[in-house]
């Protein structure tokens, strides 16, 4: 089992580029199962609620964010300790985390199991019903006191993105995600061979740093926009996604709902504008 | 509601391309959530087992080959009927499907629900701890009487799985999926937001056709190969794999474990092989 600060191996191949082929070594990213298990205050054992295919490297940040986003963790408060297990001959266990609760703090784990949920890229495992969509609890959030973008600093945001990820080159698939600011400085980058993971890192980060909600920030993707990517900005209470892939029909009814900013085909200086065009600066005072 | 022959919606958007915004309409992919409810034959109700974000359309297909990738159906003959569910006051809905399943065949359900499972793209979701990943039950697949290809037609796959996509030109947004035969001559396309489920689809094709396993078939996939995407081919008894995009480092795992042929980057005429090099007629006498 890799410790979780390896991130890529090496791999043997063979090279077709026209006529036969050849031997050689190429980096690709790694995926490996986490189990993430949930311990309420009082109880004698953790209960696994997941197991995600992760690429290891900031595992606290993936669980936090996995934890906040499904609704389990309601406030930093809720959390007491991240902890990876150990085996009980010794090892640490890398590839399983459990969050222990603070007192008070209890999980419906009938309501995790009750279904499988899938999803696109299972944002949303364990809310399992139609019904479960309504995303109960979830409020729009507000226009007034959030973030606000000029076109120019928008259309600038994946390419900052891509300089900011250290995988990518070397391997050619792996997600990208991160919080940028009104100037699009951008935050923390985090990779993953999951979208949906990539944003949980960096939800997780924001939340352990107990910043969330983040108003004054837009998450910045890698990949398309699909339900799970909108509900996880919800949940974390991020008002504008920027994509650089096209968005799912559901992913722009989720920003509709939710008043969200939503920005895909982010590329060579131009994107479109699909939801919560308030948030964006337009000098040509054009309304979407 | 839509009908699932729609795979597509027209949406109203703003199109930055330097300066203002210009409003104009596109087309983007539907993504709606799909119940999988299974009924065991004498049972009073069906049990939801699943709700996947799916692109609506050939939605038996997907029910199918999830069933049978999932090892809740071992073979055709456990099949009885596929239907959409009605509500009790009479309109179709089109966003549940039920499974009913013959006399005899069980379904451990506790298994399904004792823990959510979340992967990269989610393929093997109910599978819900790490030992699942052993995937009990499947066993590498032969090399001797299963499809072999030449670099030529390997190559060829990418470009022909491209040109069957319908929805890909139109909204830029969504994968597909096919088998081919050693010829490279592709079975049905299907497109789906979800990797996955594209995958899905074109299993449970072949599975309702009675014709899984396909030892003398390849699955073409667009994007990237992980975990998930190996163990249904595997599941399904699909020799070999090839890719548009890199695999992580647990589908090389699984072609190796499962004597799988895996290839990736598989572009401008040539690609990478990362395993089952046995099934490819290499001119040059290269073995990998």
């Amino acid at each position: 089992m890799a410790h979780p600060s390896r991130t890529t191996a090496r791999v043997p191949l063979t090279r077709y580029r026209g006529g036969g082929g050849e031997r050689a070594r190429d980096v690709v990213s790694l995926e490996e199962p986490m189990e993430i298990r949930v311990r309420p205050h009082g109880a004698e054992a953790a209960t696994p609620i997941a197991v995600t295919m992760r690429t290891p490297g900031h595992d606290f940040e993936l669980v936090a964010g996995f934890l906040v986003t499904e609704g389990i963790l309601g406030g930093w408060e809720d959390l007491l300790e991240l902890s990876y297990c150990r085996s009980k001959t010794g090892p640490q266990l890398y590839n399983i985390v459990e969050a222990r609760l603070r007192p008070g703090v209890s999980v419906d784990f009938a309501r995790l199991s009750r279904n499988v949920f899938t999803s696109s890229s299972c944002g949303v495992c364990g809310e399992g019903s139609l019904e479960a969509l309504d995303m109960a609890g979830c409020r729009p959030l507000p226009t007034e006191g959030t973030i606000r973008l000029t076109p120019e600093v928008l259309a600038s945001l994946p390419e900052a993105l891509r300089s900011g990820q250290s995988d990518f080159e070397r391997t050619g698939g792996i997600h990208a995600a991160a919080l940028a600011d009104a100037e699009g400085r951008l935050d923390t980058v985090f990779e993953d061979v999951g979208r949906h993971n990539a944003v949980d890192k960096v939800l997780g980060e924001a939340f352990l740093g107990r910043s969330l909600p983040r108003p004054d920030r837009v998450l910045v993707v890698s990949g398309r926009t699909s339900f799970e990517i909108l509900q996880k900005a919800v949940a974390a209470g991020v008002p504008a996604v920027v994509a650089v892939g096209a968005p799912t029909s559901l992913a722009i009814d989720l920003a509709d709902r939710f008043n969200l900013t939503l920005a895909g085909f982010t590329r060579g200086g131009g994107f479109n504008l699909y939801a919560g065009a308030a948030r964006v600066i337009d000098p040509s005072g054009v309304e979407a």
